[in-house]
């Protein structure tokens, strides 16, 4: 093993209240910064003259990963930073599959560290619709092919269980989503409340409440997490809440 | 709605270095502190004499709800904790549900704060092995019948998605994880990795790896997770990962 070490930093879904004092300290105690250009802005309070800082692109994550793998075999201290938790539909896999393909003895040191997901911070600004019991699925083909993605929500519409869609769909591809509409409201009928969350913890962030019957499939980006209710989902007061049992005297 | 607030408070899966500075702010904000004495304890290093601080005990969830929601009707600033994300198998869902029962003029802000999950931080343990969609279930027949639960399971135990499996046995309740086990073993396969966190992210944490197959019950306890590969994972130099799709230049 090297001296180098990467760490493989969840940020959380935005704002700098959902990062972990470990992901901050993992950035600022880095020589380099290693992400997509999107979530190195969102350490920009961190940064420091001092510290290089390599900005990818989108669809190069493989480069990406091993820049940062490159850099910390060398011996540098390297943060490769992505949203959310990076164990999440994020950088954390891909990076150590890579990592592995190097002799032990040139490897630097790795730790991932996990961050507040996206899911999780829709879920706590519409109530708590993940408590009992969920499933993250991506609608992405991009890795996957789609006989394979629905084969999975095909299961998990039977399930009972909440569903937190990432990458649910974009201008070039939406007939994904489509179809999983519609498998959902077989399954689960068209009154099962919906929670479209674009860009939480951010600036922008808008949450909606919608229904699988009355969901406008237009209003659904790359920027939005989708969470399908599950069967033990109620509505009480301004709050979408999954509630396993019953609350009160008779629990 | 009254002058109070009541926040809901994830704290994270044990050490400080992963709860957020919104939790953190929280806490620190409260007049009151209410808790499982447990998670009070885990935030020793934030209280102030000043503070009242409630200590709750096992098995009273509703009662410690309530007395939260009392005291921010009456206009106190109040900070439930408990450990992990509030949003999952936590206490969010049953005290907003107590909450929506309070008139709409009785009834104080409630604000959910999202932390990162046992689930994940033993997912980061062991490398990335919920990259890849993964569902959490808690197997506890507490507040739901087991037979609701096994139906659950058997529809994940098919899906091909990572498990995370909460609350997996106790000594009072342990045929519920055979009977989990054999299910996981006939869909899955005896060699299956398999990932039990004890203690994650606290002093005492061990993480052991082993597979469906030789997995031993009699090491799971409550302060167990317990992670169950799915479809896509691979065990690759030290490290479990959960691979969507082929990494390198056929990606």
């Amino acid at each position: 093993m090297t001296s180098g070490v990467l760490h493989i930093v969840g940020l959380g879904p935005g704002g700098a209240a959902h990062r972990t004092p470990a992901a901050t300290a993992a950035v600022t105690g880095a020589e380099v910064v290693v992400g997509y250009t999107t979530y190195v802005d969102a350490v920009a309070d961190l940064l420091d003259p001092r510290q290089r800082v390599v900005r990818g692109v989108m669809g190069e994550e493989d480069r990406r990963a091993d820049e940062a793998l490159v850099l910390a075999a060398e011996g540098a201290r390297v943060a490769l930073v992505s949203s959310g938790d990076a164990g999440v539909h994020g950088m954390a896999a891909r990076t150590l599959a890579r990592a592995a393909e190097l002799d032990a003895d040139e490897r630097p040191q790795v730790i991932v560290l996990p961050g507040v997901s996206a899911a999780q911070a829709a879920a706590a600004a519409a109530g708590a619709p993940l408590t009992d019991d969920f499933a993250v699925l991506s609608l992405s083909d991009i890795s996957m092919p789609w006989a394979r993605v629905e084969r999975r929500l095909d299961a998990l519409a039977g399930s009972g269980l909440a569903l937190a869609l990432y990458n649910p769909r974009s201008s070039r591809r939406a007939a994904g989503f489509d179809r999983a509409l519609e498998l959902l409201r077989a399954a689960r009928g068209e009154a099962t409340p919906v929670v479209l969350a674009h860009d939480v913890t951010r600036p922008d962030e808008r949450i909606e409440r919608t229904t699988l019957g009355a969901l406008d499939p237009e209003r659904v980006t790359m920027r939005t997490v989708v969470l399908v209710s599950g069967d033990s989902a109620a509505e009480v007061g301004p709050w979408l809440v999954a509630l396993r049992g019953p609350v009160g005297a008779a629990t």
